[in-house]
């Protein structure tokens, strides 16, 4: 039976950790009401019809530049399909070592470029710098048929480390990748939080900024498994038509898919979602920082904390009923906290509540 | 705004021909309450949870196998991951001529194996025979190294054409493919409308006619573009895991596939809505049979028809608002009805009463 | 010990059939003098030096264009690479259903496109029409995402029939690529017995006929392992240049690729040897003529014979030690004859002894 | 014309730098001849004849072991075929950072594998070491479906640092990969000169310390653009099979491949080769030590030095008409010496009397 796996009555259904990742949130009403809304009656299938064609003149509008949106079903899918646009099999792609395209990805670049090679860089915070990278580019023996092509630089927006690139490092390194014949990649798999932090428009943080293509993710930020690939040039747009097509992206059953993306745009849903969730991540790290011994590794920019937390802290945490995720570390006090548009408040006051050292009773996650 | 592409009220929101395609069709309400009842709270991200931990269990029951389901987001999807999982880049994809998988997915066999290649047999209805199939594998130059491997052979059901194989046929061919150390592959994006046209089990359609993967459609048959891969065998379950996820399906809010899947498989719902399609289908051919100078090109076995109809027919339809798509064709007589669980009764019932010429008033599209 | 191996005294070596290939045959003495000549000292590795700088040179003055030469071991190389060079993994390759991009090499088109389609024409003697490749193009649905692009075609000079395409019969088809914007592969494997027998120029035979990128073969006219892609087009030559390193095509001692270019170029040497294996041909083919019941199955236009030969001319050869190769045929009558520059006089004037009628005496594989 | 490239009389034709690569060198004698000897007569194409099947026993020999022989034109295509033949597009390819398949080989293991990835490991002298190699593996998330397979460690042997795993280091490194379900390649570009280095039998070197797949270098040690890859196991072999023909590799004219195989093996060709190769090294380097300021920067293990050389002795070298080449270094004093079996008496001897401060007349690239 579908029912037993279902949350019972007064149960907040939380499963897990807590502030486990923006993943584990579920869809936004709006989206959910779309959804139903456009089930009614029958529709053309492949995007032939009235919500698809929409799409691309609603990402005009935010974009305030001509769109082509490919709509993906991962994240995985939107940065394969972004590089497999930009990049020769023989292409290289450079990209921090602990970006996403380069740790859990299972080698999607690979695959969608076939055989493209990521060449890693470092850099604080998961952020690559552009002298970092220009110099990366000089490095090695001078450039010929023996190595590969360097085609194109990915940047995440924001970083796996819950850090943002302001406007300007994003143009210092897209001035070095053009003026070496190579296209920008910007995987926004949280796009929305970054773009808030930033405080700036879409405009600015893309195509101004010279990203040629964007991974515009929207799953973590209220959708039902629905990202885009946005691209403003049309020639890359041709090649990625079809490999959107043979890659088994092209949904049948689209309107579900647009109708979901239109949502999220309209009434900036999608920007009161960030915002949000960058909120609460700004009142987690408020209390974080009251704590002795707590440290921040990394600034808050988004919706990700990356705090080192003292054993009694977590005990208390504990008896409030609140477990966080534990991150791969040698010191084995790092933790990672993802805030998202749904938090309940009442996690979010018990954890403040905790970091202040008043009492807790009851389980936060029992309902009232 | 995105209301002013909704449907109005008192308006079926028909769009397009009538009896368009399956694709064309919405969701099935229980599929959608199943979404809205699961998004309650958060669950842990790619599959790690208990929605999608009971998908391997519903689909053993249905099979009476142990199965490995992956959900992914199209058929083009299902049928590349299948094909990729028990093919070489250097093996030989047997398929009838027309299969989906040859004319309309843009290469997708070719992505998912690296570079095999397809080969095209010839065959009534879209079918292919054992016999053929084995003249194929013997034609040519004594195999070695200058030709490709034979790897698997692809079988369609129901096919592009409505037709359906007998499981004896399906075990014909398997045996000739088993004897001849390749795989069986059954892209099943009507796999329901063929189950309930040959009245047998799951089991008895498949792994007992000696088919090694499922491409196991739903998206069709009622769900919102959710497939699955199905594998009986965990060596290849093995490297179909990877690249599944290394082509972008592994979904980060998986329990909004997995859902879909329990529900579908729930109480026989996907069985009921087939039966529905299929009785549809069967209806709109007594219809047809009655039309002097009509004919259907081939037999109706699931939820598709094929019938060459006369001008002064098409001219009735159309005074009675119905709309059909025609088909490629060098006659030009030549249309395509598909069937849903969701077709409109009235539609049907108009559609009869051209056939048996009583008078229709109104327009069919329009509330009552 | 290697020596056994080697043939003793008076003895030509011949070994199984009698003009079983012209792959049977060995290197042409004067390139293995210009393989000794260029054995002196040192030289750098990777092709920058004097001799393969002489090679684009070289062939800009037999084929009067600029020209971008890739040496490659193989035909399937130089096929491969040239395929991979024109055609995108989504693209499909329209050639004769029997070419042999398409039936001996292993899939090795699909390999160095990642993936592309080759769809197979029919066409008597192994050559496609214009007509034919016209409606190809036209046929199907309506060209969209759902199919492969169209991308290259490509034409065997000769053919495995042994016959060759007219200038016009390239043009035609040129026109009709380049008219739907697709390039035109020659595979030229025996493009020296093309060329001779059409008495053109090599301009005439590619570049002013719209074949834009050319297999140009030359193992099997006199060198050791040596074959060469030919582009005129810079753009298509950057693409190949680092597929040709990447597949391993790119030797380290690359003089001893391309002094055998230059020799087989120079004097006309690989015109000379031509024009030797097609005179072979035809003395055979009148011959055969002479033989009642004996019938040529197509038309001898380069250096290939396929003959239907009765069993007592066959039982008349074998008495005098020739023995030919039979060809895969239900009629089983069916043989194939390569003839190559190399050919002894001895056999080729006993075989026209037996079509005569004449009596032959002793092994005409031992030495006088 | 083509004499106009070749050497004139009393001249070593040396060209560009002296010791400047083992790929500068020419091929030995008695592969000539071998080719030579081989050229008589007609023999049958692709590998179906004498010479061919000698090869896979002459291996045996050598190896003291069942082996299956693939040839190939270059070191690029040995180490390509060899990791396709091991690796699935979704594995991890681990070698040092400065490794030839990694840095000079523009992606073909990417290309070879379609698309599987190159894991960096650092370690002095371009050795990786057992620990390194180990740690890597463990380090990074919990392996899981997000991340590739690890499936192969690349060895060089000897190391482009002129420095030599100990058949114990291969075994450490074999050790763990065979623990971790992976494979062992060793790229032997230059095989001899390692084996000649550490005094030990070829199993010695190789499946007995746990090697899988061996490119075999021939090339850089005296054959004419032949390599070989070497397979211990028929389950490996059936897969490079297919891979050897579809990329290209197997020639027509085969015999002209294998016959310098036979020829490098019989009577030691390759291990007097190699040992010339490793003493010339060893006698530079005995003089580079008696430079005052003078630094081996690795130790000199088979045939290749790393010298920083001070300004004073490289005017000296000039003044005696030699030129070394300098080797990409922040200092600018850092070059590379590579010998081989047809050094020149002469030139060793005046890099020897510059060493010891004697002095030089004449050009030293002139005939006496």
């Amino acid at each position: 039976m579908l029912t037993d796996l279902l949350p019972g009555q007064g149960s907040s259904g939380s499963e897990g950790f807590d502030f486990n990742s923006d993943n584990s949130a579920g869809v936004h009403p709006v989206i959910l009401d779309a959804l139903s809304a456009c089930n009614a009656g029958f529709v053309p299938p492949y995007g032939v019809e009235r919500f698809t064609e929409r799409v691309n003149l609603a990402f005009a509008d935010v974009f305030e530049h001509k769109c082509f949106v490919f709509s993906v079903p991962t994240g995985t899918a939107a940065n394969g399909l972004s590089l497999g646009g930009v990049t020769p099999p023989y292409g290289e792609i450079y990209a921090h070592k602990k970006a996403h395209v380069v740790t859990t990805e299972c080698g999607a670049p690979e695959f969608f470029t076939n055989g493209a090679r990521l060449v890693l860089l470092d850099g604080e915070f998961n952020k690559i710098t552009g002298p970092d990278f220009e110099a990366a580019l000089g490095a090695g023996p001078k450039r010929n048929v023996h190595q590969l092509l360097p085609s194109v630089v990915s940047l995440t927006q924001a970083t796996e480390q819950g850090t943002v690139y302001s406007c300007d490092e994003i143009s210092q390194i897209s001035n070095t990748a053009h003026a070496n014949g190579m296209n920008v990649h910007m995987d926004g798999a949280r796009f929305a939080n970054a773009l808030v932090s930033l405080n700036v428009t879409p405009a600015q943080m893309t195509w101004k900024a010279g990203v040629d293509v964007v991974s515009f993710g929207t799953t973590k930020n209220g959708t039902m498994n629905v990202d885009a690939v946005v691209v403003f040039d049309e020639k890359i747009a041709q090649k990625i038509r079809f490999l959107h097509k043979r890659a088994g992206f092209l949904s049948s059953k689209m309107r579900f898919m647009s109708v979901q993306l239109l949502a999220y745009l309209e009434d900036d849903l999608w920007i009161k979602n960030a915002r949000i969730a960058n909120a609460n991540a700004a009142r987690l790290a408020t209390g974080i920082e009251l704590i002795a011994d707590a440290k921040l590794s990394s600034p808050v920019e988004a919706n990700e904390l990356f705090p080192r937390l003292p054993e009694a802290f977590m005990r208390s945490l504990e008896s409030a009923n609140i477990r966080l995720r534990s991150w791969p570390d040698p010191k084995g006090d790092l933790y990672r906290l993802v805030t998202s548009f749904c938090d309940s408040e009442k996690v979010l006051r018990t954890f403040e509540a905790v970091c202040h050292g008043y009492p807790v009773h009851g389980d936060i996650n029992q309902g009232a």
